[in-house]
C-alpha cells in the first residue's frame, strides 16, 4: 500500500512535470512564431528571360537627361520635410485611424497631410491644422480613377510624397527614419513597404508574384499603398509620354495596377529600382474586406498587368533589387563566431 | 501488485515524455540562441553633448568642395570593379585562409588583391594570377605603421577599396552584394561590417563603445578591418592637412586607432555617416589570440583616441547613422498582423 502511495505520489510529479514541460514549450514556440525570422525560400527559379527575344523582355533605356530636367523642375520644393498622400475610399474607421497615427506624434519632418477623397458625393471635412502644426486637407479627384492618387498635385509643397493607402501604414516612431532613409539612400527610388516581384513564366510571359520561390532573394517593386516617392516620379507617371499615357488608360480599364504602373515609370526613368525600408516595427497592414486585392483572380490580374504594361512600353523597366534598409546596427553574433572559429573553412 | 506496477508502467511512461519534452525544449531553445535577434538594450543614453561648449563636441564644417574635387580627381579609375587590401602582420595561417576565401569562388567585381606585407624582414610570394583571373600582388610598406594600410596606393586601379585584417572576411558569396550595396548607396561612407560607437560620457569626454546602452540605435564608425572606402577617403586621409598631418603621427605615436581616423575622415569629408552592411550570412571573425585589440586597456586607449583627434581637428566629425543594410526582402509576419487587427490603436 505505501509502494503504491509513493508509486502515485510520484506519478503525480511526473505528470505536473510534464504539463510545465508542455506549456514552456508551447509558450518557447509561440514566441518564436511572434518574432519570425521570414528568410526567403530557395526554390529554383524558372529560366532566365535573357534569352527570350521578345520585346516585352528587353530592359528598357534609361531615361536619364529626363530624369535630371524633373529633378530641377522641383529644386524649389522643400527638401526636408515630407507630404502624406493618403487616398480613402468609403473607410471612415480606417481613415480616422491613419490621421490618428499621422497626427498623435510629433513627426518633426511631416509638412502636410492630404486625404484623396474619392467619397463621391460625400462633402469632405474642412482643413485644419494638428496641434503639431501639420497642415491636413482634403481633395476631391476629378475622376474616379486609381490615377488620381498619384496626381503630381501643384500643391504639393515637398519634393518626398508618402504615397499610402487607408489600411497600412508605419508606426509613427518609424516614419522620420523611413523618409530619412529616402533621403540618404532613396531619392530615386520607390521607398517603402511591401516588396513584389515580376518572373518570367515557363510561358515566356511576366508573372507577378510574392518573390518566394526563387532560389535568389531580389525583388523589383515597392507598392505604392506605403511608399515614398519623389514628386518627379508622379509628374513623369502623368506625363504625355506615349507609353505613360497607354499605361493609364490601361489602369482605368482594369481599374487596377496603379501600383505597378509606377514601378514602371519610375525605373525607367531613373534606372535604379525600388527600395524595401522597414522601420523598428513591422509596419501595420490591417487588410479590410473590402477593397480590390481580395477579389478573386487578382494575382492573375496583376500578371497581366505586367504584360500588358510592358508591352506598351516595349520593353521590361522594372530593374531587381537585392538590398533593403533596416533601422539600427546589429551585431556579429558571438556564438556562431566561436562556431567559425571551430569549423571554419 | 497489479496496481502497483500499473503505476509503475505509468511512471515509466511519464518519465519518458518528460525526457523527450526537455530535449524538445533544448532543441527549441538551442536553434533560438543560433538564430538570434541581436536587438540593441534600451538603457538611457547619457546627457547629449550639444550643452556642452568645448570644441571637441562642435560639429565639423563639411568639406564639400574638396570631396568634389578629390572624386574627380579618381574619375579615371574602374567604376564597376574593386580591390582588396588585406593587412598581414605574421598571421600566415589567417592570410591563406583570406586568399582563399577572396580567390577560390568567382567573384565577378574583383580585380585585384594587394596584401600589405607587413612581415618586415620575410621576402613575399611573387604575384601571380588566381584561376579566376584575379591579381594577387604584394607590396612591402616603407615603415610599420598602422597608416600604411591605408595609404592610396598609385597602383590601385579601382575606385573602391575593401579594407581588410587577415582575421575577418565576409563570405564570397556575399561580396558582391557588399560591393554593389557600396556602389548604389555607400560610395563617401566607410561602407563595412563592423559598426562603433562615440558616446559623450559623464565627464564632458567621448567614450568609444560598442553602442549598447543607448536608447537611440544609431552607429557612428564602421571599423576599417572589413569595409569599402572610396580611394579617395585614402588620398584625404594621407593629405597634407595639417589635422589630418596630427592625425596620422598620433596614429605612430600609439599603434593604434587608424580605423577611427580614417571614419573622422571620411565624415569630415563628405557629410555623412558610415554605412553597415551585412550579407545573407553574418562576417566571419576569428579573433585570433595575437593581435592588437587583445590588449589590456582596449577601450580606454580608443576613448583616448577619440578625444586627441576631435583635439587635432577641433571639432567631432563624425556623424550618426541609424539605417543599416540587409540582403534581399523581407516580408511583413502575418501573425503579427493579425495582432494588430485584434488591437489596433
Amino acid at each position: 500500500m505505501q509502494n503504491r502511495l509513493h508509486c502515485d505520489f510520484r506519478l503525480r510529479s511526473c505528470r505536473k512535470t510534464t504539463i510545465l514541460l508542455v506549456l514552456a514549450l508551447f509558450a518557447i514556440t509561440t514566441t518564436v512564431l511572434l518574432c519570425g525570422t521570414g528568410s526567403p525560400t530557395s526554390n529554383t527559379r524558372p529560366a532566365e528571360a535573357s534569352d527570350i527575344s521578345r520585346q516585352t523582355f528587353a530592359p528598357c533605356t534609361r531615361r536619364t537627361e529626363a530624369w535630371r530636367t524633373i529633378q530641377s523642375k522641383y529644386d524649389t520644393l522643400i527638401e526636408d520635410k515630407f507630404t502624406v498622400a493618403v487616398s480613402t475610399f468609403h473607410r471612415p474607421k480606417e481613415l480616422k485611424r491613419i490621421l490618428g497615427i499621422l497626427l498623435s506624434d510629433h513627426i518633426p519632418s511631416l509638412l502636410e497631410v492630404v486625404v484623396i477623397w474619392n467619397n463621391f458625393g460625400e462633402e469632405p471635412p474642412a482643413a485644419y491644422d494638428s496641434e503639431h502644426g501639420v497642415r491636413v486637407r482634403y481633395r476631391i479627384p476629378p475622376r474616379d480613377s486609381l490615377n488620381e492618387k498619384l496626381w503630381p498635385d501643384p500643391e504639393y509643397r515637398t519634393q518626398a510624397v508618402l504615397l499610402s493607402d487607408d489600411d497600412v501604414y508605419y508606426r509613427a516612431e518609424d516614419l522620420e527614419f523611413v523618409f530619412q532613409s529616402w533621403r540618404k539612400f532613396g531619392k530615386g527610388r520607390m521607398t517603402g513597404a511591401l516588396a513584389r516581384c515580376a518572373t518570367p513564366d515557363n510561358n515566356g510571359q511576366w508573372e507577378y508574384t510574392f518573390c518566394t520561390g526563387h532560389s535568389i532573394d531580389n525583388y523589383s517593386i515597392i507598392l505604392s499603398n506605403l511608399a515614398f516617392a519623389h514628386i518627379g516620379l508622379l509628374d513623369y507617371y502623368f506625363s504625355d509620354d506615349p507609353a505613360m499615357t497607354a499605361v493609364r488608360n490601361l489602369v482605368d480599364d482594369k481599374f487596377n495596377c496603379e501600383d505597378i504602373a509606377l514601378n514602371f515609370a519610375a525605373s525607367l526613368l531613373t534606372g535604379s529600382g525600388p527600395l524595401l525600408v522597414q522601420g523598428r516595427d513591422q509596419y501595420v497592414n490591417l487588410d479590410p474586406s473590402t477593397g480590390i486585392s481580395r477579389n478573386s483572380g487578382h494575382m492573375e490580374a496583376r500578371s497581366q498587368c505586367l504584360n500588358d504594361f510592358a508591352q506598351a512600353f516595349q520593353c521590361m523597366p522594372l530593374i531587381d533589387e537585392s538590398a533593403r534598409i533596416e533601422r539600427g546596427y546589429r551585431f556579429n553574433v558571438w556564438y556562431k563566431s566561436l562556431w567559425d572559429r571551430l569549423t571554419y573553412r
